[in-house]
């Protein structure tokens, strides 16, 4: 084992260290955030720290760094409230990194990555095509973390369309069913599949497969 | 493409509602966090939340829900500040899920589920043996996320242990050479296998492979 402390942190290039820390909690979600400006000008990119915090009501997060790359998400989400959220497949790995590019304000990341847009009945925010599992969600808070300057977004989810094959009897959605990634550190994406569920936990009972 | 809403979420058993809304964001980092209270017990407890939060200074959160199970690993972490974080692999996800189970307070979670525990020099926190990856973490602050009563975590990554055969010479952790896994949903446990690293996204440039 290798031991790296705090003070080497320090030390390490730029590049390093954003490589070294972003990887060091484990995997991350991928997904695809949809938005639409006042204006009209369509919006799409990757993110990786999206994360569960409560199932009712239903509410999920994620970080923005206000000062870099997703700013303009961040923008027409507090114009218009609400935001798509794509979950990135196998196929796709290239286009979604793409969109982490620093376009301008006026570039629609669908036209310049060629993710094809879905567009939804009554709904201006756009969805990614073909990904199996799409949420319209709406901002409801955020929460300035001091100590480094983040944002965390509270959103609640306020619809879900998933592909059939991926929902089980007991509306678990398997997620390598359809493909999905999950995001190792800044740049690598990496293929899932699944090994077990494992029932209910309780002292001194063993957990059953539930596969 | 099925469409679920926010009405019919309501309208679900609770069980139906937890996998559901458990497993919308997509996959989730697997770590166990080792504490010890200000008596001496060492607690360990599975969380599906930690998320990386910047990497100048090196910061992670995670979610608490004060109310129920990890509720030990909260007051040993207000005790005594440092908790430890260790990747979970495929060879322990049994084990790992286990320590979910609702143990009284004074169990100690390595001896109720097997994982054997390992002693760092100077430090009283417990971490898992084998698992390639381990952080010590200090606690900094807590956010309460009002929408829901849950607790966003904030800690320092104050040192890291990783077995070398993960760490790259770009400093990027390749968590697929550990056996790492991810959580899907409430109770799905992942393998991970490595498509690609993309190279910085720019506009109009093609990423390359890193691999």
């Amino acid at each position: 084992m290798i031991s790296i402390s705090k003070e080497d942190f320090a030390n390490l290039s730029k590049i390093h260290r954003l490589n070294l820390i972003n990887s060091c909690t484990g995997y991350k979600s991928a997904n695809l955030i949809g938005t639409i400006s006042k204006k009209g000008t369509k919006n799409l990119a990757v993110f990786s720290s999206v994360t569960h915090l409560g199932s009712n009501p239903a509410l999920l997060g994620f970080i923005l760094r206000p000062t870099t790359v997703p700013r303009h998400t961040y923008q027409n989400i507090k114009e218009t409230l609400f935001f798509s959220m794509n979950a990135i497949t196998e196929t796709s790995i290239k286009e979604a990194h793409q969109t982490s590019a620093k376009y301008q304000e006026d570039i629609n990341e669908f036209e310049a990555t060629g993710l094809e847009e879905e567009c939804k009945e009554n709904i201006s925010i756009p969805f990614v095509k073909k990904s199996p599992l799409q949420l319209l969600c709406k901002y409801q808070n955020e929460y300035e973390i001091k100590e480094n300057d983040t944002l965390l977004i509270v959103a609640s989810i306020e619809k879900m369309y998933i592909d059939k094959l991926l929902l089980t009897n007991d509306f678990w959605i398997q997620l390598d069913k359809g493909n999905v990634v999950s995001i190792n550190g800044l740049d690598g994406y990496s293929k899932n599949s699944l090994i077990d569920r494992l029932s209910y936990a309780r002292p001194n009972e063993k957990s059953n497969s539930l596969k």
